[in-house]
């Protein structure tokens, strides 16, 4: 049973979101994918919020562009923490509107937003959340990380002089 | 039966909101006045905007500041035009926050946006909605600008040189 | 007889003003274009605002990039709710020119500002606007909605997992 | 007879403004004064620019907040130079719609467009126009500008180290 | 044992990172704080991100201003999900450094950031990322969410018209 | 001889700046045009800024992008009204380095800036600065802008419906 | 004799720059000061430029604010390092123009530009200059980085729980 | 032995930092160049930083984009002049994130920041620092200098006219 879900507002946002759904079955665990559109689905939207925590989900990550709801409506209903994705999507100012409609949340409801397009870097964050109580998943963070230092040496080594 | 709504997010809204209220009622047309929090009270705004035009309102004003969502998901519910106001509140960064997340809703929900902190113009814009129809309002409103009109003329003549 | 009428500065803005005339003729309804110019035909505007009202326009859309002062110059003149669609031109600086020349009118004079590019949503705020009475319209307008929930949905199930 | 012409949006923009206005009489130049609103006295402001040229007037300044559009509109009229003054009045958002609402117009109709508030260099602009044909002027600007040096000469002395 | 950490780049945080502290204990939850530099401590910072996981730390709160490196360094060495508070320090350019160099993390090493000056978010972030696994702290969650409703309901009883 | 001098910066900004010569030479108005390095010849640039109005020129367009000091410099030097022109060079972001330092002048030295790779307008402007006191140039200035008008009419005759 | 110089465009500027002047002198070494305005006094600008490596200056300190010229103009002419501070001036937008002017300079003339209003780093990096071969002044910047880290070391030990 | 080290976060930021390269070897400087990723490698950085003087090197040039803490992280800890080069990388807004993120650094820790994407002007300002004590590099970057003034020169006589 999934205990990440990942939800955009439009199939347009997919091939973004994809990166972060790819980290994430990289490390073999389990995500949930699904479209909600906050402004074309609202009650679909209330409903899916209201219920992720009981259903197993542990965190949701939600992609949006231009006046992006999505992330901090869920955020409004869910207790579950929320990774915000703003997407430059076409309607986008350079991402501009996306990042500040997730990031300026009003007090008591945050969203933890991630940088523009930066869907890998929720579905990690995603993963440390899991990984604060399930030792085998910090395990899979730390491994992650050890390999991304490793590839800087490499690359060192071949333009070092 | 008021035909003009005007909510917000916050009772901190209301001294912006305040000059919507007065320039709507000091042209003796009624209006409805409530707090509805996107984040804070999601159910009732979506039982709000679900409701709004079979209770009789025609336009729905709302303010919110920040990652302003307020005026976009009562756009996204209703099928009543909705008129956003930009409100700079404390939390807002120059009010940028605030107006691009109520202007750049997605393809298929407009929110009407007027200037930040307009919610002077937010309530002539519903009168000038209503007053499509309602030639008794229209008339208000050519009467409003012909008074602006003559203050700037008094004023000419003061600092004329 | 023509309810909306569309106009815009240019004909290079047709491109971006179509996607409002379409949506707005899909659902059947009459709406009058052209070009007036602010800045090149300033008579035409103050004639065209003067006039239009009584010919029967309830709505007027106006699409301009740049220093973007259509919209609000049409607004100062009539009294007729004026819809602004901001256009990221050519000589637009990212589209934040045309967005501000047009938001942030002064108190006294609005105009409803829609998203950059955005003459879609332009197009169906002005028939929420006409729908405020005629209940043909609202009818289509909700229609129209519960049509984008549906396409949602069908995504929905292809990319669900 | 005054061959600059200073015109203002509103009352509230004088306190500006007359850093201009003193600049000009402070070189025994005459200069004309007066508010000409684009929103609120929009004919007014198309008969003003019609005229000026025929009433001996050489170069117009033009001072706005907000949504300026009255020095681009005036510009669109007249055959003379518009200076622009983008005014960061208590609508603006930092000045930066003033700014681009005055300085990015279309091609065809420049705005010569001076720094936020800078209503002074607009006047002195406007005396380094007169200034081409007319010697007397011109030799007033150059010694107004070996002013400005003896006073950066003098402060240079005071603090030097 | 604290399972939150709340640092910050220095003692002239406090008052906002303050915010913070007080939510986390208001729900009765233990909080460590401290105060470590990226910039004037480098060396402490790296000891503190390698050594907190270990000390049993499940979530680190950071806040820093201007060009704010303390949460993405933190983020760089630890394992454990980490949140960046921007904070509009007096020496930062309106809080869009902040903002930028806590959100903008590369590819491999997020950091959740909240908005400008949230440090109460953050707070409430942090115990939502407990609140994944401690049921306990999941349902002071809900009850904080219930309160803050009820709170609106009551501004909105008070200004309801 | 040319009473009109185009200067620019760099032999790459000829493409942008070809405009305004080409709209002046268009009109039968003689152009002098160089380049003249404010950061790469500054000796070049002082004895050019100080003779230009002893051999004839009337007004100067210096056209320049990222920090742009060309104008700027020119203006401090020169009595002569100059005309700026802020340029989108490949260095630039988005035009906003060239715009601020070009517009944002200090106190006693304007300089006239158009919009961003506004060179046409430059031409304009300067050919509508001499023809303050030339009248042919004015008259030559009024046909151009009536002839503008006929193009917009003859693309709404084109496209109206 | 004085290695390093801290010129500034305006006596206004001085408040600002004096952070500069004492961190230097703090550390007991000489710094000369003086005025020099890139737009009111060019040819003394021209001259400072020319000779400042002759006299044995061996790093320059230019402040400025707005369409901040004078660093830009300086490291144009001098081979020495020009560092600049662009100064939040009171006819400045929010610091912008000031960064933008100084720090986007063409390639061929570098500018080593520090945080906005931040003339201490400005003068802590002239030492670090002088200190690539003045093992002395290297030493003294070593302590100086030393007593940063414990005045946060302090402050921790004061805050800390 | 090198005296200036060119670093730069990731392999993908070398296509803008060989600018830097070529422009020291072609003036016959030797440079040593490496990818130290502070996000990455945070403990091959921290030794880095530290060890760099003791080696011989004079100064450190530091390339990194987004949310870009290399230039900073090392100016924390290395008593060398560090050159802060910020790149418009791909996850970048418009280049905005790289440059406040090196920039706008907290008093004591200077960072020597040049234009985006300007390795080639970081290249000259190491020189030029070397060359406050070498006097033969000081005389090649006078040359370098009037070579910059010859080309413009030519392309001046290309054009005139």
């Amino acid at each position: 049973m999934a205990q990440i879900a990942i939800i955009m507002g439009s199939k347009s946002d997919l091939p973004i979101m994809k990166e972060g759904i790819e980290i994430i079955e990289s490390l073999k665990i389990e995500v949930e994918v699904d479209i909600v559109s906050a402004h074309r689905t609202p009650e679909k939207m209330v409903s899916y919020a209201n219920n992720a925590h009981e259903r197993g989900i542990k965190v949701i990550i939600a992609g949006a562009g231009g006046a992006a709801h999505l992330p901090g409506m869920i955020a409004s209903i869910s207790p579950l923490p929320v990774i915000g994705v703003p997407i430059k999507s076409s309607n986008s100012i350079d991402g501009w509107d996306s990042i500040l409609s997730i990031l300026q949340m009003p007090s008591g409801v945050p969203v933890a937003t991630v940088a523009l397009n930066g869907s890998k870097n929720a579905g990690i964050l995603a993963m440390q959340i899991l990984g604060t109580y399930d030792k085998e998943i910090q395990k899979k963070i730390i491994v992650f990380k050890s390999n991304l230092k490793e590839k800087v040496m490499e690359s060192s080594n071949q333009i070092k002089k």
